[in-house]
């Protein structure tokens, strides 16, 4: 036996040690905690959560999103139930001094055998960035008063806390959520779409979304909500004489897409402080030349690093998802639009749908030129991070049905219900959490530290 | 040496051999065939194809299209240019005998710095299988007569033929093409997309859709057209303020999409003789839960194979397709339905766009699994034929940029304008022919023997 063969071995042997080294670190977690298992039910209809505000015609249901792309208007929405009333909104630096007026509009919708209240839509213009503005509406009747703070003026550097919600429905775990999000306090939250889950009850009943408004008012009448179109907004339901997609959503939750040179509410982009927040609709057409393919393609080149470092993406449905449950939906999106992001050095992905917490590494899939075969998802530290969040805690229940193995995209992943935060704290550095809705609202079951793409653009290990 | 070792050899010799001769009768054909370079120039305004037939208000752009599903019903669209005119066809089994009267409604639109002219629809219902109607419209001033005959009774074994055109423009090329179909002789042309190019011009000059409607008049005023919405029908130029997807498209040519349980113009289905014609949107949404997902799958489950044995899928943007130009744009869409089709055993998916012609294997590829990496094309005799016939002779020329080598998938593939016919013999047979426009009508560039995939499922070696 010579030397050089024994030399062989070890080197064999160091090589083997080496890739259990690797594999180790490239393994993904999936989380073997157990939450206790109990019935994910709808919040009864007489749940405090629910209450109509007192007093006649008082505006309920209110809501606010950003009216413009870099944050200085805000569109104000309500619903008015016993009669019409006014669509005007005061506002101002301090409840006494709400002097300043704008004027809204109002519109209904039918929904088979449920009509709407009076839905109002007002923007508020000219705000200035980073201040607290209370306001009020329900002039004549019922006045009710509320405040917000708009978001600091867009920069490389201005630190901002979003909540990341998604799938949030109107059960008991959804409220846990909400409240967990609440005491972790973000500035605003990203949306990744299904609100309500309205469409889960017989003839689609519409009710539902005036309870979820109700609900979710004690949050988002004070910060804006960016809101995304899930597949329980499409309402589609020929059986009931109801074609048009996203009815309900439509009539109930506008978003500024005229301001980002969009022609549809369902697909446009926001500034928020140092984020550029691009929203896609998984829903509406995205094939070549369509008006969202065409929307998108202009806007990243609109984006600029420079002012706002980070980029990150919501849509319904996730790209990457090792869960049996909606296992390969966003396929055909991702087809579409991943070179696009990861040519873009995009941030961070965001999508719900899945109703599971899921974290993937950044990776990409985008060699595949159908004769090359090359259609695996390679690391690759120039990618996003994709993250689905779907786990608000609706009447669906959770997904608990992940592929096995864990597939080599996915670093962290857990059945259970939650939300998360993404705290920007300068163009390079952002802390990411996420919180199981059953620990105490500071515990994150998953966290890291991710660097930005533009500014840092190495692989950080992530 | 052993006989052994020498029997191997042989063997392998053999091997060898044979999978040179597979090799070759699996290796597709890029043809050498060469037109004639020419400009491909749009005929002058003044050209007689674009004449307005003579007459105060006189009824122009003449065409028909089926009003149902089987074949009792047409609609009758044309326009009137002075004035709104008559919205009435008169019908019957003769010239002197048009005794039936049907109401139609008429629509306008703008784009633009375009006005419409008045657009009539007029259904004519209750109409007998295989019989030949005379129709007249334009009472008070001018009046036409033209005469259509209704496709016969659907049936397991009932021929036809059909003329397969798409992206056809208005060129002289065009015209050649057109003409060329009309001395081939089909009973109805399935047309898969891209019909004026006005959106070509400045403005999307709608004046070209009108000119279009002139052009075609002389086969579609006589026989139903099938139609795709290609991207050209999009018209979507927010620079302009036109931001509705289709519009000039969906005003002028209605389709029987209601009869099949549809809900947009875009995607629906017809029975015709022994043929189930399904339209899909390629420029519309089409990911899960969406309206046409939802109703691709219904309308999957209710192809019956013993009534209409042949299933025919149309879409305007290939999913197999070896050209540089538009190469893999379909892929989204066949991520999305490949194997839908495939389980469905569907004979034939059609498509244009690129501005050549290409045939392919059957084949399918329909393993991937994000997982497994199983993501190329492979032989599947049960899998559909694919044809891409964009080649019909529009403004942009010809896609002469075939990728090299050519991909398994392709059989055949030639960088000429011309047409297909296909001739449903009975359930098992059909004759397909692919035909240059420079030729005699009659020689067929490429030529096979279609058989059917419900009732001779087997591997044809197409």
């Amino acid at each position: 036996m010579s030397s050089g063969r024994g030399g062989r071995r070890l080197a064999l042997a160091a090589a083997l040690a080496l890739a259990l080294v690797v594999l180790a670190a490239d393994a993904g977690v999936t989380s073997e905690y157990r939450r206790k298992l109990e019935a994910t039910v709808e919040m009864p209809l007489d749940a405090d959560v629910f209450r109509v505000p007192p007093g006649y015609n008082a505006p309920q249901q209110v809501h606010i999103t950003l009216g413009n792309q870099d944050g200085t208007a805000m569109i104000v929405s309500w619903v008015t139930a016993n009669e019409l009333g006014s669509s005007t909104v005061a506002y101002g630096a301090a409840p006494e001094k709400m002097e300043l007026r704008a004027e809204g509009t109002h519109t209904r919708y039918d929904y088979f055998n449920y009509t709407s209240g009076f839905i109002h839509h007002c923007t508020l213009k000219n705000l200035k960035h980073g201040s607290k503005y209370y306001y009020a509406m329900g002039f004549g009747h019922t006045v009710r008063t509320f405040w917000f703070t708009t978001p600091p003026k867009p920069g490389p550097d201005v630190p901002y806390k979003f909540g990341l919600i998604g799938d949030l429905g109107q059960t008991f775990d959804s409220n846990r959520t909400l409240s967990h999000y609440e005491s972790n306090g973000g500035d605003a939250v990203l949306f990744v779409g299904d609100l309500s889950y309205a469409d889960n009850h017989p003839l689609h009943d519409n009710n539902r979304w005036d309870t979820w408004a109700r609900f979710v008012e004690r949050s988002v009448a004070y910060q804006p909500w960016i809101w995304t179109a899930g597949n329980h907004e499409l309402d589609f339901a020929p059986e009931l004489g109801e074609t048009t997609p996203f009815k309900p959503f439509s009539h109930r939750y506008p978003t500024p897409y005229r301001a980002a040179g969009s022609t549809e509410p369902f697909w446009y982009s926001v500034k928020i402080a140092s984020a550029h927040v691009i929203v896609l609709a998984s829903y509406s057409a995205y094939g070549k030349y369509t008006p969202q393919w065409t929307w998108l393609q202009d806007e990243l080149k609109r984006v600029d690093r420079e002012t706002t470092p980070w980029l990150i993406v919501m849509m319904h449905s996730p790209w990457y998802n090792s869960n049996g449950y909606h296992y390969m939906e966003g396929e055909t999106m991702r087809v579409q639009f991943e070179r696009w992001l990861v040519d873009a050095k995009a941030d961070l992905v965001l999508a719900g749908h899945v109703h599971a917490y899921e974290r993937s590494h950044r990776v990409s899939n985008v060699a595949y030129d159908v004769v090359n075969g090359r259609s695996t998802p390679v690391r690759d530290g120039g990618a996003p991070v994709y993250v689905t969040i779907g786990d608000g805690g609706n009447i669906e229940g959770i997904a608990d049905n992940f592929t096995r193995p864990q597939p080599s995209y996915s670093a962290f992943r857990e059945a259970s219900f939650g939300h998360a935060t993404l705290e920007i704290r300068n163009r390079t550095h952002a802390y990411y959490a996420w919180h199981r809705n059953q620990d105490g609202a500071k515990v994150a079951a998953d966290r890291l530290w991710l660097t930005n793409r533009y500014w840092m653009p190495t692989d950080d290990t992530n």
